[in-house]
C-alpha cells in the first residue's frame, strides 16, 4: 500500500503553487505559474531516484526500470498537472502524484516489476490558453503533428513553443519516445454520480465525446440611443440568441448532451454602442458520437438562420473535435476486482471530462479510476475529495500497477 | 456667414488626434488620447483671441467678451470631444469646432454683441470610460457634486480626478462659474430621420430619457463536460436571458424604446468551466419617461424571476438616470425661423442619444441643432455628414447665436 501522508502531503504542497495575487490556483499550461509546479514535480521524481525525461511538446515522465526489465514496454500511470483559471487542486495533480506515490512505494517495498513503470505529466491538458485540450498526450500519441502544436497560439497571443523554451520545458526527446504497454489514470470524478451514489471507485469504462468551436458573430456598431431596434445588427444579441438556444437544446435532449459557452467577448465593449463583434467559446459533449453530430448539425443549422434573421456574420472554427473513446475490457475489470478485493464499491461509468487516456488510448490499452468529487464540483477552487477517498484509489491504482507490470 | 474651409480642416485635424495603433479614434475622456485633442482645441481657442478658462471638472470654455458686454450672461454653444471607442470624427467635435468658428466669424466680422459669447467643450460626454455620461455638463449644471464625479471610477480602474491632473486639466475654476442666458448646441443626428426623410436641418425639441444598469449576474463555477444541465447554475446562461428578453421586448414594443447591452464579461472566462459570475450593461432609452419606468420595471421583475428559476444571484446598480429634457421653445423656433430663412428644409424632432445640453438645461434656456448622419451610423468610424450639410448646420448655429447675443 501507499505511503498516505507522503501523498496528501504533495496534493497539499502542489495546489499551493502558482497562485495569482487573489490566491487564485492559475497555473495554466507553459506559465510561470506552470513552471513552478513542474519544478516540484521534478525534485520529487528525482528524490524518488526515478529518471526524469522531458519530450518536445513539455511532457514530462519520470521513469523506473531495473537491469532486468529495461526492454519490455512500460506501464504508464499518468495525468497532469496545468489547471484551469482559479481551480482547485486535485483535478489533474491527483492522478501525477497518485502515479508517483505507487512506483515510489513498490519501490520501496522491493517489488521487482517485469516492466518499467512511469508516471507521466503531460501538457496542457485543460485546453484553457492553447487548444485542444489533451494536447501533450495527443501529441505523445501521434495524433497531432508537433509541429502545429508548438504553433498553437494561445489566448493570450502567446506561442506554445516559445512559452515552453521559456519555462525550460522545452524537451529534447521526441514525442512518442515510450511505447507504453498499458496506461492507467486515476482521477477524480468532477461530477456528480459516485457521491450521490455512495461509491468508491469508479471504473471508466469509456468518455464522451467533445467539440469545441470558437463563433464569431460581426454585426455593426451603432448608437445605443439612436438607432431603432428595427435597424441593428447587434453581434452580442445574436451571441445571447445562440447561447439560449444551446441551453434549451441541450436541457430539453433525451440524450447526455452537454452545452456551455464559458468565454465571450464583445467589440468595442463600450455602454451605449451596439457591439460590431461578439466571439464566444462553445463546449458541446455527448457520450453517443451520432447524438454529438446531431447536436452540431441543430447548431450550425440554427447559426445559419439566425445569420440571415439578424442581419450579422457567423463564423465558427472548431477548436477541438475528440470522438467518444471506449477503453480497454482488460484494465477495467482489472480496476473492478482491485476495488472489490480491497472492500470497496465500484460501478463502471462513464467520464463527461476529457483526459489524456483518451489520448494515449490510441497507442495502449489504457482505462481510468475515478474517485468522488463532493457535490460534483470541479474546475472551482471548493473542488473536494476526502483524504481517505483519495488514499483509496491510490491504493488500487497501485495494485492495477502491480498486477500490469507483473507480466 | 462662417469660414467653411477653416471648419472643415479643424473637424479633419481634430478627428487625426487620439488614434490608436490600430488607428481607431479612441480619445475617451481624460485620457493621454483626450489630452492630445485637449490641447489641439487650447491651440485653437487661443488662435481665435478668446480667453481659455478651465474648471475644475475639466470643462474648457473659449470666452470673447468685450469691455461694454463684460457683465451680461453669456450665450454659450457647446458640446464635448471625447469620444466612444472606435469613434467617428464628428460625434461631439463638431458642435465645439462649429461654435468656436461661429464665434470666431462673428469677431471677425466686427459683431458687437450684447452679451459674451462662449464655447465649451465639456468632459466625459461620452460616458464609455467613466460613468455617467453628460458628466461635465452635469457637474457644471450643479446635478451632480464635484468631489463624487471626480472620485468616479473608470473601466480601467482609474480615478477620474487623478486622471485630468495626469493630463493637464484638473482646472481651478467651479464648475458653474459662469451663468448662461441661453445654451445652443449643434450635433450629428447620429440617428436615421433626417437623412430618411431628405431633410437638413432638425430643430430638437426634446431628448429621451436614459436609464443606464451595470448588471452581475453570481452562478457556479463547475466543469463543462461532467455536470448535468440540471445542476447548473450558469451566470453566462442567465445573461443571454437578460439579453434576450431585453430585445424581445423592445422589438415587441409599440413604445420607442430602445435597449443595448454593449458590454459583457464572464468569470473565469474559460472554455470548459461554466461561468461563476456575468458582468453587463444595460442602455434602456425612452422618450416618454412613463415607458421607461415600465421597461425598468419590468426589467427587474424578470431579474427577479430569472434569479430564482436559474438559482443565480443578480444584482443591479444604476449607472446613469436622466429622465427626458424638453427644450426651450423659443431658441427651438429661432432655429426654425434661421433654417427656413436660409432656405434648408428643416423639422421639428427627439433626440435619441444624451447630450449635454440635457443639462445645462436645467440652468438655462436650451435647444440643439441636428443635421444628417449618413445611414443612421454613429458611434462608429463610418459616422459621416456631408461638408455641406456640416457648413449648412454652422451657420445655423451662428445666426442663432447672433441673435441670442443681440439682446
Ligand atoms: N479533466 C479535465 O478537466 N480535463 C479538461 C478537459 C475537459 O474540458 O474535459
Ligand atoms: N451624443 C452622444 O453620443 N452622447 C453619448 C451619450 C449617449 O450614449 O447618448
Amino acid at each position: 500500500t501507499i505511503n498516505a501522508d507522503r501523498l496528501l502531503r504533495r496534493i497539499e504542497e502542489l495546489g499551493s503553487l502558482g497562485r495569482d495575487a487573489q490566491g487564485r490556483l492559475v497555473r495554466v499550461a507553459a506559465s510561470d505559474m506552470d513552471r513552478l509546479g513542474r519544478d516540484r514535480l521534478v525534485g520529487w521524481l528525482e528524490e524518488a531516484g526515478l529518471d526524469v525525461a522531458v519530450d518536445r511538446i513539455g511532457n514530462i515522465f519520470g521513469i523506473w526500470k531495473t537491469g532486468a526489465n529495461a526492454s519490455q514496454a512500460p506501464i504508464m500511470l499518468g495525468s497532469h498537472i496545468d489547471t484551469v483559471i482559479d481551480a482547485g487542486i486535485y483535478d489533474g495533480c491527483y492522478g501525477v502524484l497518485a502515479g508517483l506515490e505507487a512506483i515510489e512505494s513498490l519501490k520501496e517495498a522491493g517489488f521487482a516489476p517485469a516492466r518499467p513503470l512511469v508516471v507521466a505529466a503531460f501538457t496542457n491538458e485543460e485546453g484553457v490558453r492553447f487548444s485542444p485540450d489533451m494536447m501533450g498526450s495527443l501529441v505523445f500519441a501521434g495524433g497531432r503533428d508537433l509541429g502545429e502544436a508548438l504553433a498553437s497560439v494561445g489566448t493570450d497571443g502567446t506561442v506554445l513553443g516559445k512559452e515552453l523554451e521559456r519555462i525550460g520545458y522545452a524537451g529534447s526527446l521526441e514525442p512518442g519516445f515510450l511505447e507504453p504497454h498499458a496506461y492507467v489514470e486515476l482521477h477524480v470524478e468532477q461530477g456528480p454520480v459516485l457521491e450521490r451514489e455512495g461509491i468508491a471507485i469508479g471504473a471508466v469504462e469509456n468518455l464522451q465525446g467533445i467539440s469545441w468551436q470558437r463563433i464569431t458573430i460581426g454585426g455593426e456598431a451603432n448608437h445605443a440611443g439612436t438607432t431603432p431596434m428595427s435597424m441593428r445588427r447587434d453581434a452580442g444579441v445574436a451571441a445571447a440568441r445562440v447561447i439560449g438556444f444551446l441551453a434549451d437544446r441541450a436541457d430539453a435532449s433525451s440524450t447526455r448532451t452537454v452545452a456551455t459557452v464559458g468565454t465571450i467577448a464583445f467589440e468595442p465593449n463600450a455602454i451605449n454602442v451596439i457591439p460590431s463583434r461578439a466571439t464566444f467559446t462553445i463546449d458541446l459533449r455527448d457520450p453517443n458520437e451520432t447524438h454529438l453530430r446531431e447536436q452540431e448539425a441543430a447548431l450550425a443549422a440554427f447559426l445559419e438562420k439566425l445569420a440571415a434573421s439578424a442581419g450579422v456574420t457567423i463564423h465558427a472554427e472548431s477548436l477541438a473535435r475528440f470522438e467518444p473513446v471506449t477503453f480497454d475490457a482488460g484494465i477495467v475489470s482489472l480496476i473492478e476486482d482491485g476495488a472489490r478485493a480491497a472492500g470497496f464499491s465500484c460501478r463502471r461509468m462513464t467520464s463527461g471530462a476529457g483526459h489524456d487516456a483518451q489520448m494515449i488510448a490510441r497507442i495502449a490499452p489504457s482505462a481510468m479510476i475515478f474517485v468522488p468529487s463532493r457535490g460534483g464540483i470541479s474546475h472551482n477552487p471548493a473542488e473536494f475529495t476526502a483524504p481517505g477517498e483519495l488514499v483509496a484509489g491510490a491504493n488500487i491504482l497501485l495494485g492495477v500497477a502491480a498486477r500490469l507490470a507483473a507480466d
